[in-house]
């Protein structure tokens, strides 16, 4: 039997465990019929013992000697998989002793009522700090992305708008020149214009800083805290699922991530700090969880506020609660009851407005590309948009294809060894290509917020800039023909989009932490840009064509290129992540209007459709299974027809199943098969002639319990006999006293028959969330399914190689 | 064993069925635990049959008579529960052959993407349906409303502001007068004013019109669609659960509930359309289904199309795609998954764009109530808002208590066999209060959307009667104080508070179509306009106040009485409803500024947790259980500490399991079991002694079976033996030719253990949607718990007589 230990390579830096998830085991399985037991009647199973830990059965109590819960029964291993259903069962446990307290003292009652609430403070305290953290973030990315042009002399804390807004002689036209800022050139040069020498010495001050920036973030990351890097999602999917990685939302991971980000966002690196913040935020909520007992000792209430810190972290990130809980809901979280959708609303909203009072932009908005459009659209741009939509699908699935394949040769070649390397010549070659254009010198959140805005008169951008024309009425401003600076614009951000297009590739994975929402976006945001002046100059060129006649005259405000971008942002966005409805709510809260909404969905939809015809994963599911850790996705359809019996261990050619018989086995006998074999439970039936179920005992309490009582009870040898059942006979005189172990028992373990179809059991599973399930067959036992077998088995259908998937 | 059939008195009207959910049943259940059958090998028991109609185990065929699925097997009667498992697994076979078959030829490709992309266009028909038909009833509505005042004579068809657009000498100041339009005592008396004559004829023809109206409503509802009546959220509510009313979602409900609902709209009652909206939309969903087989024949996945058919109708009564969808997602739908999501919101978009096309209101708007604030609140304002909350949770719990009281009383005194009369009764009331008060007078809708609006300076609503100040500066205005229109208005709103409050509580439940959400908005609406006044004119009289120093010196605009309406409309709808997330959601949509969403939270909250303090239920799941409806409650956790073996049937005084052997009982036997007991379906066990479960049978597929078996196999006589193993035994000669059944076998039945505490079970009833678990000791089995146990179960343990709820 090839069944070993559970590898994760993947988890660089982190504790490798040799733990099997849960287990399976060679034992002797006997199909003989004959049922010699003597006959259990019903009173005598009424009698029966709660669970170790609080655990799922904790009503009438049987005399042994493990009345008092021995530490460490009913805690999980690092990288093993949680039960929700016991967690979920000890929690409603501890909520019946505390209800039933609150009726014997007043101080009970508060203490009833503060434990009430404090799900709620929790969710304030996430709120507060998340959006706090935000802000920080915000400034100082802000500030050390100029500090690599140019330095402020008011004060060297300023950065470059701050700097020009206390210049008096600004006008709106040059705000962006003021004395007061000057260039690393200028500053070294004490020239105001530097000419040839003064743009080389600021390209190369540029690139030196930013190597600065990447080298400083990757050698924090790789030194204090390696669960730091990338963006995030991908483990906290797997960890809402029901994984434990210990220190991946620790205080450390917390603290490095937040300095690394704001240097990998300031070095100009193509990425963006949306994803990690959704990781920031669950650190926070995971290390606030520690206050409070009701959330520190169970990991399924645990996940509850981690869900509703990701909706905090989106919504600092977009500036959008409502698609910020909606993001969790449909993309990172695995279990949402109701009530977690309404406190991650309330983290939400709390987050988005301590953000806003910390006004990080200085426009009142939550982020940077904020925008209202004054022009509504025309049923006849769904083309358009539907072609943004299917542009964004392929890039997406591209993207995804080639960074997968990137990242897979980074593992499994010399690349990996040489991680400082690698972000180091990112580094350059990012901020050697960007210097010179000024789209991708701009950081790519200001790149986006360009892009997406629509051009008003005052408006001195390069984007901006049409040849006027005399009919201007009020703020509506007709299309008009382009001027040479949107030419020279034009040309531009062709080149910045093949940047981006392929920088990112390389970017995303790396050793620093780095979001992917804001590269995804900018390629959508360029490529949408630029359709949109395409459309415009065709429809002012050409307003006598029939498709342009009726609602796009000389004179007319007809097409708005900043809508296109967005929807383009869109778009791209969809074909990598694979959001839909969350997708839409925070593009639909950046605008504001409605009427948007229509087009964003139709890009997204169909993004998503040509993304979906090529590849059936988004990049989060595709890095989860890259890294192989154990997630369930729930969205997919388990769609073949194998049955339990086709699944479950041990397979036909193996030896059977190992098992415990309920009223027979010595403290040695059972000390042998845990040492023989690593599963972490095992069945115990009635005997093992008629393999009836009896329940379920894991190998971590049977370890923990065995030697306890080995060392302070007295009398338990070696040939002590071990039992599971609820009265036993009486001892022979002389004979060692017995070990009663039916405390460690689960009574209730999930059953199928064999003949049960996988997609079935994968739902029960998913819905469920289950650990592990027995097997049985008219009544006996058959076999064991767990988690890791289903994941196994999914992979395999999917042909891919189930071991390449688990074990790398 | 007291253990009788369903019965659905509650359903007026409706077919009534003596099906018992599920069954349980009397028979022998025997310990002994010799277990002398065949041994069965796992060769053996791999071969094995299909399931009919499409289910389960579509796998490798057994030869039996049963190849093709006989009409009728795999389908339910009325008033029964859909088996969600069954359902589902029905889908993916279906999914599978269309998807095997696609390789093979073209055409079969073209079926399969079209059958994948027939859900989208469904989605796209409810939309517009439904979009269209809102549109259709805002109008006549409107028009049957201002009908009961008077008439324009340019055209009766147009209503009062429409007719008065038309005028030319119109002002803004009286929009509202015309010469074009007529009340009825100026057409009859043909003078201009009608003095005390004209008020009095007027004022009896309002009444009589509201009569006429809703003794219409009532006529048709009584006479062609019982189910037209009330709101349907709770019949909605527990069809999504997967319980089967016909007719109940059907076409002549939509006629029938649409004409209706106009008539009791324009009526004046004190009632809303959008619950019944909901309702209307879902009959479009239900009727649209039809035209695909994929939703057609599949119960499951027709309930998904439903929840974005709800999604789509209060998208269409709110103006609000996204808080309908959160609406289905939080308050109606039962199962949820994220496909159904997206696609629920792209119905309600489309829903929400039809009917703004349509343009019902002439603003552009999707409501009557839409509104923009155009001044922030103070922090201090919590306190106001809080309080607001703290009236509607008040309020909220009152109106259930009352309401259900009222509706009990009506079900059980004679009142309930007068309906037309009792329908009579309060429209004669409501109307003849309603008259003299203006505020009562216009349809309640129009006074929430007065009661919302922000005081411009050129209103001249009663409401913004304000002293003028010099003090204006441009669109600002400051506070002021209330003039003698302010005054007047005050004092009718408190008279129209109280009208509301009592009358609403008579209203809801009658035999007419009725909404709940305008009734409690109104009340709330009032109630936070009335505090809104308040402090407006303590602020603006107390200025010095310390309170309010700083942020509401003389000549601030610092209240808006309109956001104080807004906050108290959601709170009382929260404490009617416990609406959380998409309440919110839904008032955010109506403001569309994010800076008000904390005040309506704070509302919303409170008023939760104030309701949630004095009763538990909200008003839907109040009258669910009122009505006996078998809704499993999937937002209570369940928190008490039985176990299965204290809710299997039987118990332990009863006679045993009613069970079916594999191999040993004839067609004579089976039948006698089917006609001594009325439980739908059965296990089927290895032997008697054994009690080892090899699968379960439905009464419903075992009665078509032995019936058709008997008419068209030959040699099936009552001595044939029924055989429901894989492989049959050879006949001796002479002997009658056996019954092969295994095909209808579910081999893969649901079990648990005795042990299992109850919070689990109830858990996997919920999460997977069960019919039936079967209960097993030690690998025997030893009863079974239906979803009606359960449900019995829960109402025991809140202390209400079980029988009073399943069977009233």
């Amino acid at each position: 039997m090839s069944h070993t230990g559970f590898r994760h390579g993947s988890f660089q830096g982190g504790s490798s465990s040799d733990e099997d998830l849960v287990e399976v085991a060679g034992g002797m399985l006997d199909f003989s019929m004959a049922d010699d037991v003597p006959p259990l009647d019903r009173e005598m199973a009424e009698g029966f013992s709660s669970y170790n830990g609080g655990g799922m059965n904790g009503a009438r109590q049987v005399m042994d000697f493990l009345q008092e819960p021995l530490p460490g029964v009913g805690t999980y291993e690092d990288f093993n998989t949680i039960d929700w259903v016991r967690e979920k069962s000890r929690d409603r446990d501890r909520h019946r002793e505390i209800a039933s307290r609150s009726k014997e003292s007043a101080w009970a009652l508060v203490h009833s009522i503060s434990d009430a609430f404090s799900g709620w403070l929790l969710m304030l305290l996430i709120g507060l700090w998340a959006g706090a953290l935000a802000g920080l973030i915000d400034i100082t990315a802000h500030w050390m992305t100029d500090l690599k042009e140019g330095v402020c002399l008011n004060g060297f804390w300023y950065n470059h708008e701050h700097c020009c807004w206390n210049s008096p002689q600004t006008t709106f036209q040059d705000r962006d020149r003021c004395p007061e800022w000057r260039t690393w050139a200028q500053l070294l040069t004490d020239r105001e214009e530097g000419g040839a020498l003064g743009y080389v010495l600021n390209y190369f001050l540029y690139v030196l800083w930013a190597l600065l920036f990447s080298f400083l973030a990757v050698l924090l990351v790789r030194g204090f805290a390696p669960y730091a890097c990338g963006s995030g999602i991908p483990e906290i999917k797997t960890i809402l699922s029901g994984f434990i990685i210990r220190g991946y939302l620790g205080k450390w991971t917390l603290l490095i991530k937040t300095v690394t980000l704001v240097l990998a966002v300031s070095s100009g690196l193509s990425l963006g700090k949306e994803g990690p913040l959704v990781h920031v935020a669950c650190c926070c909520g995971n290390i606030l969880c520690h206050l409070f007992t009701k959330y520190r000792k169970n990991e399924a209430k645990r996940r509850e506020v981690l869900s509703a810190a990701a909706a905090a972290g989106v919504s600092v990130a977009f500036g959008a609660p409502i698609g910020g809980v909606l993001f969790s809901l449909e993309e990172v979280s695995y279990y949402f009851p109701l009530k977690t959708l309404w406190r991650s609303f309330f983290a939400a909203l709390v987050a988005a407005f301590t953000l806003r009072s910390i006004n990080p932009f200085g426009n009142s908005r939550l982020v940077l590309f904020y925008v209202e459009f004054h022009s509504p659209w025309h049923l006849l741009e769904l083309a358009p948009f539907v072609l943004l939509g299917v542009f964004g699908g392929l890039w997406g699935a591209f993207f995804i294809r080639s960074n997968i394949a990137w990242c897979r040769r980074r593992k499994t070649t010399k690349l990996g060894r040489y991680p400082v390397l690698e972000v180091l010549g990112v580094t350059a070659l990012t901020a050697l290509l960007a210097f010179p254009n000024k789209y991708t010198r701009m950081s790519t959140s200001e790149l986006i917020s360009e892009l997406f805005n629509d051009c008003s008169l005052l408006d001195s951008s390069q984007l901006c800039d049409y040849l006027s024309t005399n009919s201007t009425q009020g703020d509506d401003l007709p299309d008009r023909a382009a001027g040479p600076g949107l030419h020279v614009a034009t040309w531009q951000l062709v080149l910045a989009l093949l940047l981006k297009i392929f920088i990112t590739i390389f970017t995303f994975g790396m050793k620093v932490p780095s979001g992917l929402f804001i590269p995804s976006m900018a390629v959508g945001a360029i490529a949408g840009r630029l359709l949109g002046v395409g459309m415009e100059q065709l429809a002012y060129h050409h307003h006598d064509w029939p498709i342009f006649k009726g609602w796009c005259s000389p004179g007319a405000d007809c097409i708005t290129p900043g809508l296109y971008a967005m929807v383009g942002a869109a778009a791209c966005l969809g074909g990598v992540t694979r959001m839909t409805v969350s997708l839409v709510v925070i593009m639909f809260e950046l605008t504001g209007g409605l009427e948007y909404i229509v087009p964003l969905m139709a890009a997204a939809m169909t993004s998503k459709w040509v993304a979906d015809a090529i590849g059936r994963e988004g990049i989060y599911d595709a890095h989860i299974r890259l890294n192989g850790y154990p997630f369930l996705e729930a969205k997919e359809e388990f769609s073949h027809k194998t049955l339990a019996m086709d699944v479950m261990r041990p397979r036909r050619s193996d030896p059977a199943l190992t098992v415990l018989t309920q009223d027979s086995m010595t403290v040695e006998d059972v000390e042998g098969i845990i040492n023989e074999t690593t599963y972490s439970g095992y069945p115990v039936v009635v005997s093992w002639e008629s393999q009836r179920l009896v329940g379920f005992v894991l190998r971590r309490d049977l370890v923990i319990s065995i030697e306890s009582a080995r060392k302070k009870q007295e009398g338990i040898v070696s040939s002590s006999v071990i039992y599971f059942t609820d009265h036993c006979p009486p001892l022979p005189p002389c004979s060692p006293s017995m070990l009663k172990l039916r405390s460690l028992l689960d009574l209730s373990p999930f059953t199928v028959t064999d003949q049960t179809p996988m997609e079935i059991v994968v739902d029960i599973f998913r819905k469920l969330g289950l650990r592990q399930c027995l097997v049985t067959h008219n009544g006996k036992l058959l076999g064991i399914i767990t988690k890791k077998d289903v994941l196994k088995h999914i992979a395999q259908m999917a042909n891919q190689d189930p071991d390449s998937i688990l074990f790398n």
